[in-house]
C-alpha cells in the first residue's frame, strides 16, 4: 500500500536529515532535490530509497561533508574536477553548470568529475538545461565496482555505465536515461530481496549460462550488456566509452583500485546557437518527436512514447495530487526522522 | 572462391575510377582510400562494394565533384559545415582533422557536417587520430533514409545511426563502430540479394511482427533498434540521440525531407591532456584493455575481444599478404576498369 506526500514536504525533510548529518546547506538542499526528482519520475531505486544509505555514507566518512571539488584542469572549454567525495548529486550539478556555460562560450563544454560519490538518477540533471536550450550528456561509471562482463566473458570488470542524454524540443524535451547494460545493480538487488526472477534473461552466471535469476549476482554472476548474447558486443562497445571518457579523462579509474561506492562522470553541453541555432535544433527535433509519437502500432498497442515522456507526466501527477512512497521507501524515512528528532513527512 | 590483391594497387585503381569519374584528386585519393580501409578492416558491406555506387552518383550529379565544404558557423571549439553533397568519405576525414584542431585548442572540438554524401565505413576514421591521442567519436545519420521504428511502433522514421568511438589504448587503440539498430540497411539488402534469412529475429513486418527475413524490408519492415522487443527502447533513445545531434545541431534533416542518399555527421574530438593528461589516460584504458582480454570465458569458447582487434588484425594481414576480394567486388571493379579504359588491379 502507498501513502501519499506532498513534493515539497519531502524535499523539506530529506534536506533536514542531510544537514542534521552534517552537509552544509548548499549540497544539502540540491541532494535533497536530485533525489526527490528521481522519485517524481518514478526511477525509484534511484530517489528516496538511497537517504538511509547516503545518511551512512556520510556518517562513516565515505562521504565528504565539507568543501567543494577541485580544479585539476581548466583548458578552454573543458575542465577536470577532483570531486574528493562530496555528495555526486551536488557536484554534478555544479559540473553540469559548468559545461553549460562553456557550452554557451564555446559551442560546447565538458567538464569530467573524478573521485565523486554516488550520483543517483542521471535523467534528473537534463530537464532543466534541456529547457534552457542546451543539448547535454551525461555518461558515468564507478570504478570501485564491477557487474558487467565484457561481451563473450564472464568476469565482471564494468558497472552499468549509463548514458544519459536531454534534448531540447517542445513542448517538453526528450529525457534518455539508458544503461549500457540490459539492467542495473539496483534492480538485481531489489530483485533479489524480493526473491523473484528479473523480466528476461539477462544475466550469466559465473559460468556463462544465461539466467533471469538475480541471485547469481553474489556468485560471480554478470549483467549482460544491452544486446545480450544476441547481440551484446554493441553494448560492450558502448559500455567501454563511457569507462573512457569517465575514468580515462579523470585520470582515475580501475587501474587505482578504489575501494568507495563512487561515480567518475562525464558531463557535456552543446549549445545549439553556435551550430546551425536553436530554431533550427527545435525545427528538426519536434518533427522527430511528432512523427515518433505519430508511429502506427501492432493492433491493440499502446502509442509510442518518446524517452521520458513518461517521467515528465508522473511528475506533473505527483507535483499536482502528491507522490506516493511505498512501505520500503516509508520505512527508511521514519528512521531517518526518529534517529534525527525530525518530525516525519505528513501524508496529505 | 576469393581472389588476392596488392592493398595499394586496389587504392590505386580505386582512385583512379573516381578522378576518371570526375573526382579532383584530393577527395578521389581520400574516398579511395576510405573505402579499401573498410575492406581492410572486414567491413565488406562499406568498402569497394560501393565503388559502382560512388560512381553513379557521380554521374548522375547526386555526388557533388567540385568544391569544399561550405562554413555556418564557426564558434569556438566548434563549426557547423554544409558539405554541399560532397563525397562524405573526404568532407568526413576533413572534419575529422579539424575536429582534433580544436580539441587540441580548446580541449574539446565538434564539427557539424550537414548535406554530407555517403561517409562509409566510420571505424576507418578512428584509427589515426586514436593512435595520434584523441578520443574521437563520430555520430552518423542519413535524413533521406528510413528504416528503423521508434521501440512499440511499426513506421519507420530513423536510420541505423552508427555511433563511432576511437579510444588510444597500448598497443592499439579500441575501435568502437555500431549502429544503434540491431543490423544495418547494407546487411539487410545483401542477405535479401542471397536468399537467406537474418541470424536473428532482428526485424519487424509492417504488422509489427518479429522476423528474420529480409524481405519485410521492402514491403513497410523495419530494423529493430538495439535491444530488440525485450529493451529496444534503449536503442530507441540512443538513435534519437544521434538523430538530434546530427540533423537536430546540423538544422537540416528529416523536416526538410531530403531525397537523396547522403549524411548528416557528428564529430566530436577530445584531448586527454586537456583533462587529466594522456600518460592518465593511456594508464586507465590500458587496464581495461588487459583486464577485458584476460577475463574467464565459458569452456570452449575463444578469449575476449576488444572492438576493432579482429579489425586491426584482419588489416595487418591484408597489408602483409593481400586483400581477398568476392566474386561480387571483383565484377564490379572489373565493370568499372571496363568502362574508363583502365587496366583492372592485377590479382597477387
Amino acid at each position: 500500500m502507498s501513502t501519499v506526500y506532498e513534493v515539497e514536504a519531502l524535499r523539506k525533510f530529506a534536506r533536514d536529515v542531510l544537514v542534521k548529518a552534517g552537509l552544509p546547506a548548499e549540497p544539502g538542499e540540491v541532494v535533497a532535490k536530485g533525489l526527490v526528482e528521481a522519485d517524481l519520475y518514478g526511477h525509484t531505486t534511484h530517489g528516496l530509497a538511497l537517504l538511509p544509505d547516503y545518511v551512512e555514507e556520510i556518517e562513516n566518512g565515505a562521504m565528504v561533508k565539507d568543501g567543494r571539488p577541485r580544479i585539476i584542469s581548466d583548458f578552454g572549454a573543458v575542465a577536470l574536477w577532483d570531486a574528493g567525495r562530496l555528495p555526486g548529486i551536488w557536484t554534478t550539478e555544479l559540473a553540469v553548470a559548468e559545461a553549460g556555460k562553456r557550452a554557451r562560450s564555446f559551442g560546447i563544454g565538458a567538464v569530467v568529475l573524478r573521485r565523486s560519490h554516488h550520483i543517483a538518477c542521471l535523467a534528473a540533471f537534463l530537464e532543466a538545461p534541456a529547457r534552457d536550450g542546451l543539448a547535454l550528456i551525461i555518461l558515468s561509471s564507478d570504478p570501485s565496482d564491477s557487474h558487467v562482463a565484457p561481451f563473450g566473458g564472464v568476469t565482471p570488470v564494468m558497472t552499468p555505465n549509463p548514458i544519459a542524454v536531454g534534448i531540447p524540443a517542445d513542448p517538453d524535451p526528450i529525457l534518455i536515461d539508458v544503461s549500457t547494460s540490459i539492467t542495473t545493480a539496483a534492480m538485481c538487488a531489489r530483485m533479489r530481496k524480493a526473491g523473484t526472477p528479473l523480466p528476461g534473461k539477462w544475466l550469466l552466471d559465473g559460468n556463462g549460462q544465461v539466467t533471469d535469476d538475480p541471485n547469481v549476482m553474489k556468485g560471480g554472476g554478470s549483467i549482460l550488456p544491452i544486446g545480450g548474447v544476441d547481440h551484446g558486443h554493441k553494448g560492450y562497445g558502448l559500455s567501454l566509452m563511457v569507462e573512457a571518457l569517465t575514468q580515462g579523462l579523470g585520470g582515475f579509474g580501475r587501474a587505482d583500485a578504489p575501494k568507495e561506492w563512487g561515480a567518475s562522470v562525464l558531463v557535456l553541453a552543446f549549445a545549439p546557437e553556435a551550430f546551425g541555432g536553436r530554431e533550427a535544433f527545435l525545427r528538426q527535433t519536434d518533427w522527430l518527436v511528432q512523427v515518433c509519437a505519430k508511429s502506427a502500432v501492432p493492433a491493440g498497442k499502446p502509442d509510442v512514447r518518446l524517452p521520458g515522456q513518461a517521467a515528465l507526466k508522473r511528475k506533473a501527477e505527483a507535483q499536482a495530487h502528491g507522490l506516493a512512497l511505498d512501505s520500503g521507501r516509508r520505512e527508511g524515512l521514519m528512521g531517518l526522522a526518529k534517529r534525527f528528532a525530525l518530525a516525519p513527512p505528513a501524508p496529505i
